[in-house]
C-alpha cells in the first residue's frame, strides 16, 4: 500500500475512535433509536472535511420510503460535491452521496408500491451516505432477488447513466463504434457491457494502463490514457468513432470531437479532470471548469455532429423525468435477470473509511465501483468514543491531488 | 400579383428573349446535341447573375450515369450558394442545383445498376439545374412507377433530410413532441407527414399566416410566425418540447433552445434568416453567420440537452455517407408505396422563370417545393435569341431583401 495511503488510515483510525464506536452497536441493536450515524461534509473543501458523525434519524413524509441502508455508492460527483465545484451546490455541513440499496424500514402515508422488509435501491438527493434514508417511490426500485446489496449499490446511477446515453442520448445500434473514457470505472464497465448488447459493437476504452490486464476483455481496443490516443483510434478507424462518451472535460473535449464522425454524438457526462487536475485550489478548479471550449452551432452545422450534454441526478431531481428513468430501470433489471449486465464492484469501505475510498477513486485506482458497506467495521477495529472533535474548515497535509495513477490492492472483494 | 414580381416578369421576359428560344427547341428535338440549356449564376449576388444560357454537354465518366433531366429541386440553399454565405462556395461562373430527376440517357464505364430508360432522381453536387446532368450513381435512385418527375424532384432533398433529422439525429418515438419553423416549407411538410407514420407525436408548426389555411391539417399546432411562438407552446406544452428543426438561425436558435426539453434535441439544419434577413449587404449576411451564439457544453450538461447540426449535402459530398442516405432513401420510397408520404408540389417554373421561383422561396410565398420544370416554357411565350448580355457584376434595383411575407398566387400548381 501506498505511503499515503498508509498515513490515511492512521488518520481515519483517529476519526473512528473520536466519532462512533459504541453508538453504532447502539444503533444497529436498537434499530428504533432516533439517531443513526452519517457521513458529514462539513464543508468544501480536502478529505479533512468528511468525518462521520451521528444525526436525528429521517421519518418519510407523504409518498417517501424509509430505507435502511446497506450499501451505498461512491461516484466521482461526489468529490465534485465534496469540493463545491458542481452547479448550485447546497450548504453544508450536509449529507454526501446519491444512491444507495437497503431494506425497507417504514412507509410514509400515501406511500404505495413498497412494503416492510422489500429489498430496495434508490436514487438520493444527497444524504445517502447514513444508516437511514428517506426518499420519494418515485426513486426507488425493488432489487432482484439474486442481487446483493453492494451489487445494487454500484447498479442504478451507473447502469441508468450508461443505458440513457447509450440508447436515449444516441442512439447505439448494430456495427456502430463507441469510445469510453475511465473504461476502468463504474460507467465504463457499464459502457462496455451495455454494448456488448447490441451485435457488432466496436469500444474503445481508455484507461490507466494498470487496469489493463483486469478489464481488457471488456472493450475491442483499450488505450492507455497517457497514450495519443486520437492517432490510435485513428489507426484502427480512419473514419472515426460514433459516441464519444466523456467524463472528463476540459482540453480534451475539443480534441475528442475531431474524431467524432459524421452523425456521431459527442456526451459530456461530468468532468473528473477538474478534480484531478494538477492544481488543487478551488479557484483554477472553477476557472477550468469556464473555459471549457464553446462549441460554435455552424459548425455542427457543416460536420453534421452532435454534442449533448448528460446529468442522470438533474434529470431526476431537476427535470422531473423519474418515470422515464423507471423505464430504464426495467429495462436494465430485465438484462440483468438474464445475466447480461452485473455491476462491477471495486471494494467495500467502512462509513468512517469515506476519505480512503475517496482518495482510490480520486487516484483512479478503481476497477469498477467504490461501495460504502454501511455494516462493514472499519478496518483498523478499535472504536470507542462518539465525541466530535474535528473542526470543519481546518487544512491538513493531504495525498490527494497527486495526479499518478497508482496500482492498490483492491481492499475487499 | 405584387409590383415587384410584375417588374420580374417583365424582366424575365426580356431574359427569355435575350437567351434561349430557339435553341431550346433545338436540344429538345436533337437529343444528341453537344450543347445543352442551363441556369448559370455568374457570380455572388441578387437574381441578376443568374441567367440561362447553353453550355457544353457533360458525358458520363466511369461509374457516372447520364441523365437527361425533366425537373429539378430549387431550395433556400440554393439561394444561400447565390449569396456566396456558405461554407467553401466553388468559385462562379457555376451552375447551381443539387437535386434533380429524369431519365437515364447513357451510363459511364463501369457502372451498374442503371440502364438506359431508367427513370432516376439524383443528387449532384452543383450542376443540377440543367438539360443533362451527370452524377455517380451512389447518388442516384430509380422513381415508383407512379411518381411524376415533378415529385421526384420534391422528393429527394426534403424527405430525407427530414427522415435523418427524426430518426437518425434525433430518435423520434411514440407520443414525443416536435417544432418545426418554415412548416409549410418543402423540409417542414416532409416533416409533418414523417411524424404522421409515429403514434402519437404532436407537431408544432410555425409559418406564416396566409399559409395557415392550407397547411393546418398536417400539424397539430399551428403558430405565426411573428407570433411569440415560445409562449403559446408553453402555454400548451409547459414542459417544451423534444425535437427542434431549426432552418432559420441567428437570434432564433438561442431562444428556441430554452424551448427544449431535457433529453430533447435541437437540430440546425439551415440558415434561411441570413438569406431574408433586413439587410441585403454580403457582409452583414456574413457577419450574422458568425454571430450565432455558441454553446456552452457545460449548460448542456446541466440541462440535459442536445445540440445537432445537420447538412445532407455534406452528408452526401463531404462525408462520404451514401450508402447511408440509399437505405434511408429505400425506407422512404417504402413509405411513398404505402401512400403515407407525399411530396407536396407548390409550383412548376421554366429554367427561364429561376428568379421569381428564388424571389417566391425567398418571400417564404411557397407552400411546399417549388420546381423547375426543364420542359416547361416560361410563362411570357416570346423566344426568339439566344445571344448573352447580362452582365455579371453588374447591380440592379431588386425586390428581393423586403422581409414582408407576400400573398401571391401558385403559378402552377
Amino acid at each position: 500500500m501506498a505511503k499515503e495511503a498508509a498515513a490515511l488510515t492512521e488518520e481515519t483510525q483517529y476519526m473512528i475512535d473520536k466519532h462512533v464506536g459504541k453508538d453504532t452497536e447502539k444503533v444497529e441493536s436498537t434499530g428504533d433509536a432516533k439517531e443513526m450515524r452519517a457521513v458529514i461534509l462539513a464543508g468544501f473543501g480536502g478529505l479533512n472535511k468528511l468525518r462521520v458523525t451521528k444525526k436525528a434519524m429521517p421519518e418519510p413524509q407523504d409518498g417517501e420510503v424509509k430505507i435502511r441502508v446497506k450499501a451505498c455508492g461512491l461516484n466521482f460527483l461526489d468529490l465534485m460535491v465534496r469540493q463545491g465545484t458542481i452547479d448550485n451546490p447546497p450548504k453544508p455541513p450536509l449529507v454526501p452521496g446519491f444512491e444507495c440499496s437497503g431494506i425497507v424500514e417504514s412507509v410514509g402515508e400515501k406511500t404505495t408500491g413498497f412494503e416492510i422488509g422489500d429489498r430496495v435501491m434508490a436514487f438520493v438527493n444527497y444524504n445517502a451516505w447514513a444508516e437511514v434514508v428517506c426518499t420519494p417511490v418515485d426513486f426507488v426500485y425493488k432489487m432482484p432477488e439474486e442481487m446483493t446489496f453492494a451489487e445494487a449499490a454500484a447498479f442504478s446511477l451507473n447502469f441508468v447513466a450508461a443505458y440513457m446515453m447509450l440508447f436515449e442520448v444516441a442512439n447505439l445500434r448494430e456495427g456502430m463504434s463507441v469510445l469510453v473514457h475511465s473504461a476502468g470505472g463504474g460507467v465504463g464497465q457499464a459502457v462496455a457491457q451495455l454494448c456488448s448488447t447490441v451485435p457488432n459493437v466496436t469500444v474503445f476504452g481508455i484507461a490507466s494502463y494498470f487496469k489493463h490486464e483486469a478489464i481488457k476483455d471488456s472493450v475491442t481496443h483499450l488505450f492507455d490514457r497517457n497514450a495519443d490516443y486520437i492517432q490510435e483510434v485513428k489507426k484502427i478507424s480512419p473514419e472515426g468513432v460514433d459516441i464519444m462518451l466523456d467524463c472528463l472535460c476540459g482540453d480534451n473535449t475539443g480534441k475528442g470531437l475531431t474524431l467524432l464522425r459524421p452523425l456521431g454524438t459527442y456526451i459530456l457526462y461530468g468532468a473528473s479532470n477538474l478534480v484531478t487536475g494538477e492544481t488543487k485550489s478551488f479557484f483554477s478548479f472553477a476557472k477550468s471548469w469556464w473555459q471549457v471550449e464553446k462549441v460554435n452551432p455552424i459548425k455542427l452545422y457543416e460536420e453534421n455532429k452532435v454534442i449533448a450534454g448528460f446529468s442522470l441526478l438533474n434529470l431526476l431531481f431537476k427535470h422531473g423525468k423519474c418515470s422515464l428513468v423507471k423505464s430504464v430501470m426495467d429495462k436494465l433489471l430485465c438484462l440483468y435477470d438474464q445475466k447480461k449486465i452485473k455491476p462491477v464492484v471495486d471494494s467495500l469501505w467502512a462509513l468512517e473509511e469515506v476519505k480512503e475510498a475517496m482518495q482510490r477513486i480520486h487516484d483512479r485506482g478503481n476497477i469498477g465501483k467504490l461501495i460504502l458497506d454501511v455494516e462493514k467495521s472499519p478496518t483498523p477495529l478499535m472504536a470507542s468514543d462518539s465525541t466530535e472533535t474535528s473542526e470543519a474548515g481546518e487544512e491538513e497535509e493531504e495525498p490527494e491531488g497527486d495526479n499518478d495513477s497508482k496500482e492498490r490492492m483492491p481492499f475487499i472483494h
